[in-house]
């Protein structure tokens, strides 16, 4: 019998919580059957969910929390006033050894916020990033930092780049990960000076790292690296523009295929290739922001989440505890020798 | 009859120039008969081409020169020995009143560089953007600056701002654009202090702009504005990622399709539909970033274009010049009073 995994759940983030939780919870559980959960916020709004979920409630227990974190809350506040809330009550689950990662669909910026403070980043880790997977020509590709660094300097792009290296070798089960830092064009001149000379310290690292070099937008879908890496702005903007092109270009399939009897009919057709195609790029398969380089597992899900999506992001959780991804990422690190940023930035080469 | 319209050719830039610079030309003349060419290149190599299309001919010069600015030049290099190049004659051509907009394939900053130097920029404006369309859901959306400035101001945000209005109003005919500005949240304190500032200047300018706010990337391909105003960085990365996406979608779904006699059939009955849905895709109907913000149209085609793509280059700085886009801007931004920046940029409020 395989060990057991508990894992903390903000019952009370997202649009459709605690239902979508609950939910949630129950079908991940069908897939990893050595799920353990404990379950944070109005215990009774829960204890009636559960009901319904015999085998989830076999294996759950509930923490009671006063209060949420508000939505809107700017994370300075919310972290003020988060003692006693769900969310920080099931973070505080793993820095106590009660669960081994935690997932909730609230307030990101809180939720970054109370997990640096509560569980503090990794050795050798300055900044956590948010790491996400979308799919590509062939496979999927790990994207980070999503939003939780603004504006990074070359040191953290390079620690990204380890962080996404040791993701993509844990949850993607890939050997040796092709990292690409995210830019304006492939030339070693192109783009700020941060990303140049993260990409002169990616090369010259006696870290074993397979570095692509430079990605472009468009490269990124077709697969040519396992790992894209960039500060938090761009690489919110190139994921969400990703998911808002995908989704397009299916309203155009399906307004085509509504357009006239005979398209009608060629769906029909085409009824079961199509479904495996929705489900490729169903984006709720990829719900789930991780927050790599702290001590434990910090999962985001999306606010909108429904109990499917959810799922999701509870197994992503359970994926990076089953393969330590923390302890690979300090490892590498140490690996890497210490980080060498040149005093002066050197310019367009 | 219609004014002439005669438009200055880079022959020499572009993976298939001189070919697809002559065979564009054919394809454009024929959408817009006024059209008029001055080519600038190798004569030996343009005229036997021009022979092929004797309508183009009839309505075409030569300009000889010698030598053509290389792809992979830095803009600073080329700028110095751009004297007598083909992409320098041909804006020349412009400054000179020769020709009334310029369009190339060539080195994209090499193009921006020496067209701000022969050009300059328009009264009022500090740096010239390059703006694209992308199709939305029910129409087309104006992108800029996609990577002519890789770091931006806030008031040089606030002038893409006014130059993407007056774009959209001339090339997409729409009376009110909504304009907004490309972050990673709706909300006022979201982003970086520039950009919460540029939104600022707008909602407080006395310039009559429709300013819908902050817009995520998830929303632009889904039509919520018909302007997105961006550093070149980031809009670069938002251009890039949409056009690999729809190819990803699009290569996903030439996969399904083929996948057995089935689907096959089921293409062959919703061909029609598929077709126009694939034209509705076509990433050379959208070939061609314009340079707003000069005394002058420059519009730079995809170096990969083909001639079908480099058509709608020319086509879209026919549409520029047609709309007196330059005018209106420099229009614009008088009336838009006083940019009025503040000392210190608010800190998120």
């Amino acid at each position: 019998m395989s060990e057991q995994l508990p894992i903390a759940l903000d019952a009370m983030g997202g649009d459709h919580a605690p239902l979508s939780v609950v939910e949630g919870a129950a079908i991940a559980l069908r897939k990893v059957p050595n799920l353990r959960f404990l379950f944070f916020g109005q215990e009774n709004e829960i204890a009636p969910l559960l009901k319904r979920f015999p085998a989830v409630e076999a294996v759950s227990d509930i923490v009671h929390c006063d209060h949420k974190i508000a939505d809107d809350a700017k994370p300075s506040t919310a972290m003020r006033q988060s003692k006693g809330s769900s969310m920080r009550a099931a973070i505080e689950a793993v820095e106590a050894g009660h669960a081994q990662a935690v997932v909730s669909a609230g307030n990101t910026g809180a939720l970054m916020a109370i997990a640096k403070l509560v569980l503090k980043t990794l050795p050798g880790v300055s900044r956590p990033a948010a790491a996400s997977l979308f799919p590509t020509r062939n496979a999927q590709v790990v994207m980070l930092d999503l939003g939780a660094n603004l504006e990074c300097s070359a040191e953290e792009l390079f620690q990204f780049a380890i962080m996404g290296d040791a993701f993509a070798r844990a949850v993607l089960g890939i050997e040796y990960p092709r990292v690409g830092l995210l830019n304006v064009g492939e030339e070693q001149n192109k783009g700020h000076p941060e990303i140049r000379e993260a990409a002169r310290m990616l090369r010259e690292s006696d870290f074993d790292i397979n570095f692509y070099g430079f990605v472009e937008g468009n490269h990124v879908p077709q697969g040519v690296v396992d790992v894209v890496v960039s500060d938090g702005f761009s690489g919110n903007i190139m994921l969400k523009t990703a998911e808002g092109t995908a989704k397009l270009v299916r309203d155009f399939l399906k307004d085509a295929f509504n357009s006239n009897l005979l398209t009608k009919l060629s769906y029909l057709l085409a009824y079961q290739t199509m479904k495996i195609l929705r489900k490729r790029l169903d984006p709720r398969r990829y719900n789930g922001a991780m927050f790599l380089g702290l001590n434990g597992v910090v999962v985001k899900s999306h606010g909108g989440a429904d109990e499917y999506a959810f799922s999701f992001a509870i197994r992503n959780a359970a994926e990076l505890v089953k393969h330590r991804t923390g302890h690979r990422i300090t490892e590498e690190l140490k690996l890497s020798g210490p980080v060498k940023p040149v005093a002066v930035a050197e310019g367009a080469a």
